[in-house]
């Protein structure tokens, strides 16, 4: 593989600009702008006390995830789903795998019979909105974990087993590239979203040939790229959350 | 009517600090962040060439508008309405009011068989989400007039006849206030949405008695709040057009 | 103002002959049949024991309204709601202000954990339909207050502080009109409804330019017009609940 | 079986007191109330021009209709199906039960490419709403048929092949009935509806054991009052058609 | 009537060949692939515990069906009801039937507190697939009673009090025939479906007339033919039920 | 890794009995009943000429498919989507997923402006239901390609580039399993599913920590698994393909 640029400058093992900025909204328990290059989602955690009705007297939380795009974050307008009055195949697919990403890291017994409802909107979208909703979904999450336990509604302890951040993948003109804005994505014979915890381990692989089926070794260069993506985001994650939070106006 | 001062600080006859942000997206041909203290909507506004069906042939263009507001804009997390499969009587009140309140200024012949479509999301709610946005709203339209005329498919020459903008007023523990904010506004007696042209004509009187009804003179004393207020609003939107677009970093 | 006559032969400020049929349904707590000339509304009211869940316990009762016309209500048949599977802006709206102008006047703590609900259903419809409704369903609301205590589950006194009346103003050609037909309400440049108690005072105000922005004269006139307008139909309202109920075959 | 006479004072063989009221709406092309007793339709009949996608070319026009129940037309209020977002299967068989009994008797070609619908609405319903419907409906279908040939729209000639007519029997304690009330329908072992044209052929028989199942020969007995019940019902349409329309004010 | 051959060599009084496969899935309490001629229906009874909340405490038991067809079950395929949001009425129509027909024959009381769903998934579509649906369900039904009986979840003794099978007939070509296939359906001129006792009573007659009305003669011979049919049913119902269950590779 | 097995008694890397039944339908285009031990899913292509609007004039063809599952396919009845109004997230998601590895393989061009629809009813699930119905599906659509051909709707030549199949691997108590049933799929610490063409290259890999994240060498053991397994599942669909078609006696 030739060292070759990219449209935006980047080299292929190269995240775009992230900013992680915390406390966006007023009143979220936890709440985080995210961006990845033009990208931008904007993570809101509710926490409220009790679960839904068939988790009752378990004595643990839970954590779920809606996602959804404004209908102008693309750069043709798209109809919305209320108006339309069915969610898409899509949104739906987006919604359950963010779900999932956030409960494998965290501990419901900790958490205690408390809900936390992770929305991630996405206001701008150039590529991998799903994998910076994830990423930037994690830190909402935490903040929100902390808030409960601030307010005495969470015991302390570690209720978040380990952190959790999500990067995008994909083979263009045969050459595999790191963290696809949406030109670079369009072309991508392969596409990849890959979810790994703080300690380098899988919570999912999402792997789709868009054009032609393909080999293991393009598989094991795609995760490579995605294993080294993702520490980087855990390393964002962990200075986002040892600062003071920026708030709206950073 | 004591000049008592408010919860915030503001006299009775005070906006709240004010701004409108323009460019605040990269690909939507005009988009608006304002902001009326802690109320922030989103308003991007979509041109597209050709109209409607039933409008076609007619040499004239069209103007709409969708007004929603995020799950967690507000202090509790509130159902998305794409979930819930309908749009509320709220929601659909305020997009219409919007729509008409742009209509009001905008020369439908002299746009040409062209469609502009206005959505106002709301990112966080304290009160005026509506007049935000039609305020906002308008900047954005503004934008996107031009960039049809830039692009050549709207003819030189005036679009837009007027400006437009627009403020709540209601009484509160009997005091006439302007600009109310959620506290206020939970509280108040009468709550009006009045929506004015930049030469200071009715487009809206839109009064409504929460709890008493109100005399003739409350309603008199309510339109003075409003429309001292609305031309300051007209003030503010003419400069932010004059500057150039600040953008998202703003 | 020249005191011009209307297409149907009315002065600017008279009222279209105007009816109000007690007790139209064999069943229903209260029901009458209102009309302003050719607008017919069926306005039934249905009382039960109970409130929705949310208001349990609070010791206070519940009104609220549905609004709805029949497809061939207006001079070309319209889709009903039903088949299209969802209820329009424009219905909500209306549903939404009528119950909003008839809470307006009970005393909900005197009716006690008791809920009405008012169904409006357009049977005929030439303007002014939601005026209609409005003034038809407080008499249909003050009959059916009448059998809750009657039947012992309000208690005796006073449970409607006061009546409430609604009519339309407009301009059409420069000139102020009161409750306006279909044939002028297409044609007016500003548009108003105005919800009146029986004491005058007033619950709502919506005023919308149509065409071209109005004036603050324009408007006071128009309230002029309303209020001799709903003092009229104030005194036809307590001339039909003074009289016997004249039942279908009226 | 014993001639005893019932609650409201008929004999088995006796229909309730029937009204066809012509002319109730002022701009439908057809309009009936028609009565059975306390069951109040209005049948509305809209004539356009032009049929169907899937009838085009055809030469052929199309009769359809729709029926359904204001929410308070029965003795306890039942929610709104454009509310509740989706039509009932009571509703959906009645709906199809009409417009199929209408097909019957009308010749297609002879319409021409027009598209009659009609729309049954039950004011007030009484048991029999769905006979008395089919029953309004076919006047309100001859007056539409009559305004499209005075109009032009339709060629001079038969265009209604036969007249069609509908009644309820029923078994109540063994005892065959015809033209059951609510207090009857309710407590039917057997229940029949039966829509027989006015040469005295059958267009649907519907019967059904609501209880215990019914043996042949009480399934001949109830033919037997339903057609005589039909043959009367035949003369009181005939008789309104040949009489001026009497309008609302009847 | 002259005795031809049909276009499947039947004689007009012949039933297709007719086979009730019973156990056709390994879990549901009673399962039944039904087949008349190339219609196919699986019919699946769901047993559970408990009935819905309008039935509480009342001691008696409850039995519904759903029906349902497969989008390619006919010659061209259909949308999915599920794609398309709602329920079409024919649906509707014909799961009320076949609950109403079940509900015929069982005691509600002898089931206890338990309700029995009935689905009928239509496989292939080839004429009478409501009648197969209620015959196939019987048997279904049947074994879910047992199995609640074998539970212990419903008291011993008889809970159904006969049998119930159904049957279509109809006129083609002025010839009444049994048990119509697709091809002789869309011909007939008059289709009548007919549900039945084991001991011969009638549960429902649904008879349409698809072109022109049908004498009272013809209507006698229909019944004729429909009770010959499902006596014919109703004895392979009870050999199905008299072996073993076949299961699915039978 | 021990070579333990499992409750039905096969070894980690052994698939479930595999059945493909092709022709189980008499007039669908392409049809197939598949089976993975208790795994049965029913696989219909439909054929039609033409593509959807926004393909038109493309030359090229267009394959989907529509996942769904009957009510009691399950252990315990599901509600049905149609009932419910809408379609969830998990059948959305496998839909898409079943119409893109189909669209993995065909040559669109060589399709010509034609479309097919791949019906995958599951009647019975056990576990693999995706897996199997894009198994099954790929050999409905050969039959469907081949049907085209052989009516001269498509021309002679390769339209299927390549064979598609997939199988789901897990880790159960760290132990890689191939093709779980349901018992395995619940317990499953990572879940995934895989697909593949003949010629062995990737064109889905979806992994999904059910539990606790897994690690690279864990998920290049299930790779392993996968590709085995699928190599013999392909082996399976080309002998069925290569006999004549059982049909549903089979």
């Amino acid at each position: 593989m030739t060292q070759q640029t990219r449209a935006d400058g980047r080299t292929p093992d190269q995240l775009r600009p992230v900013r992680i900025t915390r406390g966006w909204l007023d009143s979220a328990e936890g709440s985080v702008l995210v961006e990845f290059g033009g990208t931008r989602v904007l993570c809101a955690a509710s926490f409220t006390s009790g679960v839904p009705r068939w988790r009752k007297g378990s004595g643990e939380g839970w954590v779920t995830a809606e996602y959804a795009m404004l209908p102008r974050a693309t750069n043709s307008r798209s109809d919305r789903e209320s108006v339309r009055g069915k969610i898409g195949g899509r949104t739906h697919e987006i919604s359950r795998l963010i779900g999932r990403s956030l409960r494998a890291v965290i501990d419901v017994a900790a958490l205690g019979e408390n809900t936390i409802v992770l929305d991630c909107d996405v206001l701008q979208a150039d590529g991998g909105t799903r994998t910076a909703a994830i990423t930037g979904a994690y830190v909402a999450l935490a903040d929100a974990v902390a808030w409960g336990q601030a307010q005495g509604h969470v015991k302390p302890g570690t209720v978040l087993r380990d952190s959790v951040a999500a990067v995008s993948v994909g083979i263009v003109d045969g050459v595999p590239l790191l963290d696809l804005p949406y030109v670079e994505d369009v072309r991508a014979e392969t596409d990849m979203n890959v979810v790994v915890t703080g300690s380098g381990e899988f919570v999912e692989v999402q792997g789709t040939a868009e054009g032609v089926p393909f080999r293991r070794d393009e598989l094991n260069g795609l995760l490579d790229l995605a294993l080294a993506g993702t520490a980087e985001l855990t390393s964002l994650q962990a200075e986002a959350l040892a600062a003071p939070a920026a708030g709206f106006r950073a």
